[in-house]
């Protein structure tokens, strides 16, 4: 199974608002195949796998181990599990019952009373968390980034961009970009920032949607850099926007934009993840709203002093938030900590 | 050399303003005798090593390893240099020079010329930071230490404590605090947290001051737990004390006291280190002065939102300061991070 999630991970990113699945046939204690979903609408794991056989004969008798409960429907792909019990495998092991309600059992079901036995051995449940979490809670998961000084600071006092932490941290937050559909930063950050929200560790053919939220869409400076680069743009405003915009960039307008009618307009369109970065201020309502799931904090070592702005500053707790300590870890000189909600860890 | 240094640390907190030093004396690659400097008044590293020889001629020939030079002044106690040569040790291998200038290479000059061989290695000058700082500097060794929230907070939107961080950070506190010789935090923090500020995990023949940074020291709440014990407490307060308090409490009385002032009635009193423990405006003012030589934070899984006290806050800096991370380490579901500024590396 070790190596179905290595196969699985191979694409990050690429497959948007599917899971990502990995899957390794075996017969006679001899990897025959291993396979992967590569991309969103591409064919799943169990049938890349299977493509992979010299002879489609070879799978007559052999195991299947697969990350996730093979899919019992006709989406852009044919069912697996029909694939699967065509094949002649005798047996799949399974990483996790798929909680999407259209999978949800039925694939173990089917391949049962097609003669194919079935287990299910627990422990991929890491490989999709923000899947798992938006099937089970209907609304995306939200991660807080955050880079800060020492004491706690993310900009100097002042109008313009402090680099806080170096190279390493940095590519790191491309990799937790890699793992969101969407990011958030106020309109604040935009102006001082001015920053691009772009995944530049890999081509995606579904890039994160970038939601810039804003009291007034009109008021944004549209030469910012982030308007010059493609793919999807949201404007979260309260006033209708007047001007002409390019054809990415779409306003969606509300009285007040709360963090929970954020996330409850992703999770209409389907959206299972949502990486907040920034300002101090949209941080504050998020963790004040309790819809901050997971934290990652880059902690850097420079103090910017007691006038600089804080990591998290506005809106006051309604109580307080405990979280697990999920890791720590060193990028040359800066310390990532992540940590997550402690009702997330139950659900 | 690494034996002596595990010597030398046996008496962590108990050498006051005297540095940590171990010995291990070698002959025929064979370990004679070790020792250390036990207490601040008692008998010197090398001497105490003499002493625990069956046969004080088994001397004759052998090597010292020293974690600190050799002392050549008569003290509290007789130099040791004479000893170790009249011992008839033929060579001895020094961590590090001594910094004080009653010492500074002529421990070294005369082992020397009583025919006594000598060879300095280095590596040893982490044993006694606060003590080289001193001497090198003229001040004291300044140390900040924090706990707070992954949002950077170190207490809760209102005038009641919040417990930050969990008990093994908290025991590691106490050993901070072994290493220091003075300990401050403002009136605020005496107020809000009824701190003891003592060390309960050894007992110690020189406790670390206990300062209390106030504006006027005649509002302090002499009931605070802090009064009932023993161990100096120092107020430095703007208007003179005009009501009786215990024998133990000496206020000290200027206009204002900048921390550059703490300092410097520190370094008058020969007190070679000082450990900050808050609040958020005393963190803020020894910043600002650049001050802070290290910097002590234990971050907690927890989140204290967007009008809680954030770490540092107050006095703005009139320069970014740059620090060196030191080490990460965790305590259960605390992260423990220390950086140590730039300047002080190299000095």
């Amino acid at each position: 199974m070790e190596m179905a999630v290595q196969e699985a991970l191979k694409a990050q990113g690429m497959t948007w608002t599917n899971p990502l699945v990995g899957a390794v046939l075996v017969k006679d204690n001899q990897v025959l195949a291993t396979g992967y979903h590569h991309q969103f609408g591409r064919e799943h794991a169990e049938v890349n796998t299977l493509s992979h056989l010299v002879n489609p004969k070879q799978a007559q008798g052999a195991t299947l181990y697969v990350t996730l409960e093979p899919c019992s429907h006709y989406g852009k792909q044919p069912p697996c599990c029909k694939k699967v019990a065509e094949a002649g495998i005798k047996k799949v092991v399974i990483g996790q019952v798929d909680p999407h309600q259209i999978v949800a059992g039925k694939g173990i079901e089917y391949l049962e009373s097609h003669g194919v036995q079935t287990e299910i051995i627990g422990g991929t449940e890491n490989l999709n968390v923000a899947y798992n979490f938006f099937y089970h809670q209907k609304r995306p998961f939200v991660t807080l980034k955050y880079a800060m000084s020492i004491d706690g600071k993310i900009n100097a006092a002042g109008k313009t961009r402090t680099i806080v932490t170096g190279d390493a941290a940095q590519v790191d937050v491309q990799k937790l970009r890699l793992h969101n559909q969407a990011i958030l930063i106020g309109a604040n950050t935009l102006r001082i920032d001015n920053p691009l929200l772009t995944v530049r560790i890999k081509n995606l053919p579904q890039p994160p949607i970038r939601i810039v939220l804003t009291k007034d869409a009109n008021q944004l400076d549209f030469t910012s850099r982030m308007f010059k680069t493609h793919g999807e743009i949201w404007l979260l405003s309260r006033t209708e926007l007047t001007q002409k915009v390019a054809e990415n960039v779409h306003c969606y307008t509300a009285a007040n934009w709360t963090p929970s009618k954020i996330v409850q307009l992703l999770a209409d369109h389907e959206i299972q993840s949502l990486l907040v970065e920034g300002g101090s201020n949209v941080q504050s309502q998020f963790v004040a709203a309790n819809l901050a799931d997971e934290i990652v904090t880059y902690i850097a070592p420079l103090v910017l002093g007691g006038t600089a702005l804080p990591a998290v500053f506005g809106q006051a707790l309604a109580e307080k938030s405990d979280y697990q300590l999920l890791d720590v870890k060193r990028f040359n000189q800066d310390v990532r900590i992540r940590v997550r909600r402690k009702e997330c860890l139950q659900e």
